[in-house]
């Protein structure tokens, strides 16, 4: 992994650290609460990929940068939630921007190993996917993007056009904007209009 | 592993992804949830089994057949789950098979390893039972195995029978076709009338 | 593992799989739902912890006495949990030792592993908790140490302490004891008193 990607990892789970955060802030939990949301929410997918792939010790347990961030996160959003509560838009399109990023990475790491493609696409949607999923369990609600969201389809886009840009041997630059540009094009506008796909509605 | 197990271990994934969407479709979510839910359904309880049992990368990564699978039935029900719906009996007993045939996978993976009997009982419950009550978890519900249902019972009746006639050197279609007819003999009669075990119900 | 720690560990796992059973009974699930949350809250932190750390098959498959524990103390408590319901403080404080008992083993794992210092303590708080959250997600419930209870903070110094002995290459006894006065010390008056961090209240 390039330098940059390192520095751009950290920036994306501190967004999802936020996510988590903010969460906790809603269903008033204490300060550990805080941590363990923010945590979970942040690793909880490179995680469970790791796991999966048989890469362990995880990513997490030989750089305790990741630990930092959650903790710096938690720790600020617990004294100060209410001046960064999920109202300002700018955070979901922080959100939009981890999920790009998780969605490379879990892709690169498929990518190194050999993977097949749907394998490949499975591991950047669930490294991008799984921690927001965790982290709704742990406050008890119905994951949202099970529901109602463009989320994961905006996560297997960035996945797919990483795929194959890395198939047709693409600087890694240019992979890198391309995939986040696709990820982007799909979730935008779910954020920006409220779109959303059908749910399953008849009566059985 | 034979090729007709690697066959009906599919058929079980099939039916376990169906039970999988139908709940997704109790919920009413979109498509991605019902992917989400049939594929936790279908494949977690393997997936746990393997991480447990430190087998990795986990089955369904070299072989991607597991997930179109899935990807199959979510999508088909989440167009038809009117006409597949959960009250159509054959589903309930299309479900005991699943569960048999995943109670013997989970025993013979643990044969494979040498492992003792405790263990290679708890492998085949696992792999029969943990993929039901993550979708339940998804699902925001207390896993339905936990409260009413004889279910894991059934799994660990076809587990212990397929563990002993392994031991007795039986051949591997008699151990089958016996650890089938356990789980069903067991599970059976819960379905056809509504038998469940007795639960706590005392004032503490 | 000196032979004393492990009778202990033994200990803590039967007092966390009766905490998982007396969360059966407030659920009023059946037996096999009282061995299944007594499981998973007895022995779910060290399996994570295990997977984790990449230490697979995880430390109950190769020693069935973790399974035979639960099941045992799973059985006794659906016919007579009413007879040790959670009102009894001794339980509370067999909790507390099992809490700093985990602690000190997660810890020890990280350090047989060389594992940085916070990733170390993690481990620690993990191999103590984690087991109570999913606990609780099985009962549908907010995990409870997200919310009111200085639970997982106690675990941490416990932890902590013991890294600290051990760094300063105390007596292993040394190390043990006051790693549990440690973990007691925050604990105790959490539970004498009702003692709990503070949640965050505002609006947001």
């Amino acid at each position: 992994m390039t330098d940059a990607i390192y520095w751009f990892d950290l920036a994306g789970v501190g967004v999802f650290a936020l996510s988590g955060a903010l969460a906790a802030a809603r269903n008033k939990m204490d300060i550990v609460g805080f941590f363990v949301v923010a945590l979970v929410a942040a690793i909880g997918g490179g995680t469970l990929r790791d796991l999966i792939l048989g890469q362990t010790p995880v990513f997490w347990i030989h750089d305790p940068s990741y630990l930092y961030v959650c903790l710096g996160v938690a720790g600020f959003t617990f004294f100060w939630a209410h001046k960064v509560a999920s109202r300002f838009k700018i955070l979901v399109w922080a959100d939009a921007f981890g999920l790009a990023l998780f969605a490379i990475i879990g892709t690169q790491k498929a990518i190194d190993l050999n993977l097949n493609i749907p394998s490949a696409l499975m591991m950047g949607v669930l490294t991008a996917t799984a921690g927001g999923i965790i982290r709704d369990i742990l406050c008890a609600e119905i994951p949202l993007i099970l529901r109602r969201e463009i989320y994961a389809l905006a996560a297997l886009a960035g996945s797919a056009t990483f795929l194959a840009a890395t198939h047709l041997e693409l600087p890694s630059s240019t992979a890198l904007i391309l995939s986040l540009a696709a990820t982007m094009i799909v979730r935008g506008p779910a954020i920006q209009f409220g779109w959303s796909l059908p749910t399953y509605n008849k009566n059985s």
